[in-house]
């Protein structure tokens, strides 16, 4: 699989669709410290070129430019990303790079954004999608994008759901009631019932035979007005102060009103903060290879294998070895024999061996690191 | 356990035990391919400081010197490790440095460095050390040596055979008889029964269970008169051809005619060629911390190990990891999460990543790197 949307050829056969009035915003936080050694705090997963020639980034602006031009797309990023995101997204206006002087969250960042957007568009629909996700089934992730826009429209704020492949407890979930909202020859929307944050296994595997719950992916549609309406009610702090930004984005008080302003807002997401707690919430059901590329297991099954289940890049010979992953940026020979269900990743100052089934807790070797104070890693 | 014989402590306790008569054969021979990518054909295992500041040569030929003066210990290695050999030893004369122009095996290796002591000493008994072996308890040793000794001067071909401690299939087995040769307050030495080449498993649990077998770890003594009558009734074409090549050795033919002869001489090791078929083969059953360093699960049992089993040289992070061998020359940080039973070894060129249980199978990859003709690993 994988890779589909490094080239262009699926852009064609997909649907135009374009409005005028329709945005998106891609929040690119996050240090992917689950993909350490390779992602760091400088060089973070959205930044990298995990599947194919071009970064997680490029790959997902390249994913919704045929439905939203470079124009009507803001990427959200901190201070340091500002030059790698404005270098690998040479067609972006400028202004639409826009920097939050500290993470406090996804709440914050997408609110803002909106804000920003609603300032110049008080119609806009607003679509928000992680820079650092992959999808392989481009046709599929239009349609489901259209029934989202269609709910979106009515007043709701809206989820993109994926149906559940494996018992998965590294995500959150989305549990569906049986009210349809939208129903299109591109899908249908629900009403969702509610939001569960990360299951444990026994639940997880539940919420897969029960065919009403769906990957939270972070795939959100609405009406900026809607929207606003819903943070100014339920977090008005936030609110305030995203109003108050926007109302002078673009001036050359920008900066400093920003900062100001961000140092009072607390952490929130906008999923806890606003879609868990809002009345007309919907999710639309989709399938379209979708993956959060999210640690070194998950990235070994999207990169093509051998005939022994070996993902491998970079120089290396094997004996009786199945089903690892190897990731080698310094050019060395890697050897691996008698292996199976290990990663290698191999960068210039430090060597990663992890089994697979442990790869969720390659974030704890990063926390490891920062309590030593070992910062240059 | 480990590296006992790497400082000189334990010496002054040793018997001295002085024979002037008495040499040693040091075959400084083979790759350790099993230990790549450490030991490499220009650098091998018994070049390298795998347990301690010293190399395993250094360390072998240390450990001989109580019983026997650098003059009369001779190391047998190939012209590639010649100067190496010279620089590790400057205490061993430079003709004690018995070039080998092409491998053939430890039966002309041991054949002619017996032939040369022979010219020098007509009485000498000569013992043979491997020079990448490990030797933990001193006195235990020298007791064996001393039994093997007064074994030899009665005219047998004596091996000093290790009570194994485990049904390892890596290596041959020797059986004893009842039938004691010399019995004295250090040990005894029995009439051998036969030689056994690498069982499989169930003969091996056999072997160790019946306290019969003892492990063939190629510690041979003997008058050198015996031996050379054996070789000259069992093997004449090797015998005619050390006996010319000692006639002149020392002398400015020496090169030439060694090389010449050398040509013509065919393979054979020292076991099956000579103590598997002559009459008088004696073997002293000893315990003495011994092991052949041979792969890398076996030289992580020799290195110190943490709670947790891992035996690590180099920078390390880990999480939820047991067992596992780290052997690093790089510098770089080596960060091992959720594995068990795993070796990494970690150069400038080359990485291996290794199931310990399949530590073994190493030599393939360096048949594999011989075969895509990558010499330069």
């Amino acid at each position: 699989m994988a890779m589909h949307n490094d080239s262009a050829p699926g852009e064609t056969a997909r649907a135009g669709g374009e409005d005028r009035h329709l945005w998106a915003i891609v929040p690119a936080g996050g240090s992917g410290t689950r993909l350490w050694p390779l992602s760091r705090a400088a060089r973070p997963k959205f930044l990298l070129p995990l599947l194919g020639e071009r970064s997680l980034l490029q790959q997902t602006i390249s994913r919704i430019t045929s439905l939203v031009p470079p124009e009507r797309i803001l990427v959200v990023c901190g201070p340091a990303h500002a030059a790698p995101v404005a270098r690998q997204l040479p067609d972006l206006p400028e202004q639409n790079i826009l920097i939050e002087p500290a993470p406090r969250g996804s709440g914050p960042a997408i609110a803002l954004a909106t804000a920003v957007i609603a300032q110049q568009d008080p119609h806009a629909i607003v679509g928000s999608f992680a820079a650092d996700h992959e999808v392989s089934d481009l046709p599929a992730f239009d349609a489901a994008l259209r029934t989202a826009v269609a709910t979106a429209r009515d007043e709701w704020l809206v989820t993109i759901g994926l149906t559940p492949t494996r018992p998965e407890t590294g995500y959150g979930y989305i549990e569906r009631t049986d009210e349809v909202i939208v129903a299109t020859d591109d899908g249908a929307s629900y009403r969702a019932a509610r939001f569960v944050e990360k299951p444990d296994a026994a639940a997880a595997a539940e919420y897969v035979a029960s065919g009403r719950f769906l990957w939270n992916a972070s795939m959100f549609v609405w009406k900026a007005d809607t929207l606003l309406g819903e943070v100014a009610r339920l977090l008005p702090d936030l609110s305030a102060g995203v109003t108050r930004i926007a109302q002078v984005w673009g001036t050359p008080g920008q900066d400093r009103i920003a900062a100001d302003v961000w140092a009072t807002i607390p952490e929130s997401t906008i999923d806890q903060g606003v879609f868990e707690k809002a009345p007309r919430v919907a999710v639309v059901p989709a399938q379209f290879g979708w993956s959060d590329v999210g640690d070194w297991n998950n990235l070994g099954d999207l990169i093509e294998s051998d005939g022994s289940g070996n993902s491998i890049r970079g120089d290396h010979v094997q004996s009786q070895t199945r089903n690892c992953v190897v990731w080698s940026e310094t050019g060395r020979l890697i050897a691996l024999v008698g292996l199976d269900n290990i990663a290698v990743v191999d960068t210039d100052d430090a060597l990663l061996v992890v089994d697979r089934r442990a790869a969720q807790e390659v974030r704890r070797i990063v926390e490891q690191l920062k309590l030593m104070r070992r910062e240059s890693y």
